[in-house]
């Protein structure tokens, strides 16, 4: 089942069910292997695959090479564009949402995206008893911050405000570490 | 998130590989907990989900009901109907693909479905070290055997052929254990 690198898998998508079901049974198997939630948080983060081809990498690090291959993005400029591909085309191509974006500082390195709906949890009640710091959708930033630092963008990406915490919205902020070095900053093919 | 019973829900899809990756990554898990491979595919068949409403109900008796809502399947009457659906309509709702279909006995209980590529593999190189037994995609058979049970139909759903054990294509068998009796199926609504 190797994929050659010089061919562009077909665009196939599933039902959204499938996968929030799957990963909500991953979140549940983790909350049994780990006490604190700050581990589940973490490994949620940083998802390892050790079937996967690339041993090590992160769920994040092999959608943003199949990304890159696929949406054709331009080179970005700033951080603002790097957001606005994120939420706009990454976001709708991956969950089928598109956030709103808002930039948080003047120097233009702290944004959020801001999601009303968030797939992930349609089927979640409540966070289980004893699990309040859980960040059940974590995923989602491990995903983010692996895909930056595949363009070598360093970046903290955290949930600011979730639904299942009882916020009106869902609130990832990403705050970029560096000023954008535009020569560093390559796409990898 | 409570989905009203009346509400038909969108039909929303996203992208195969944040499925498959995580789907990659609850194995994976599953493989650290449990020594023997019966355990993880005991677990994979029969995935609970802690956090859904309906606790205690596998993933596949959850699609099922969606199925069903969004399906609009007629009545079947024979398992050779019902079988169809599944090729036809199931698979390709929920990972894009139409296996095809034998039937396995003359009195048309046993039947088989036969992936030439399951979606669920891709990223899979081969079984890890030790893990001969393990059916990597047993939730599929977990699904299958769910979306009967909600329908009245006991079934073996188990995998027959499996390319990651060196066969030419995944074959699922579903061998359905009763007569079928038409007063006792009915779709569950």
């Amino acid at each position: 089942m190797s994929r050659p690198a010089h061919r562009r898998p077909e665009y196939h998508k599933i039902n959204k069910d499938l996968f929030v079901l799957t990963y909500g049974a991953l979140v549940a198997q983790l909350c049994k292997d780990y006490e604190k939630d700050e581990d589940v948080n973490k490994y949620l983060d940083k998802i390892p695959h050790p079937f996967l081809h690339h041993r090590g990498y992160g769920i994040g690090t092999r959608l943003v090479e199949d990304f890159l291959a696929r949406s054709c993005v331009r080179r970005c400029h700033s951080y603002s564009e790097i957001i606005d591909i994120i939420a706009q085309v990454a976001f709708k191509m991956y969950l089928g949402i598109t956030p709103s974006v808002t930039c948080n500082n003047s120097s233009r390195t702290e944004f959020s995206l801001i999601l009303d709906k968030n797939p992930l949890v349609e089927f979640v009640e409540e966070l289980p008893a004893g699990r309040s710091s859980l960040c059940y959708c974590n995923l989602l930033c491990g995903i983010i911050r692996g895909a930056l630092e595949m363009v070598h963008l360093a970046a903290d990406v955290t949930f600011l405000q979730d639904t299942l915490k009882g916020d009106r919205v869902t609130e990832i902020g990403i705050t970029f570490l560096k000023k954008l070095d535009e020569k560093k900053y390559r796409r990898k093919k």
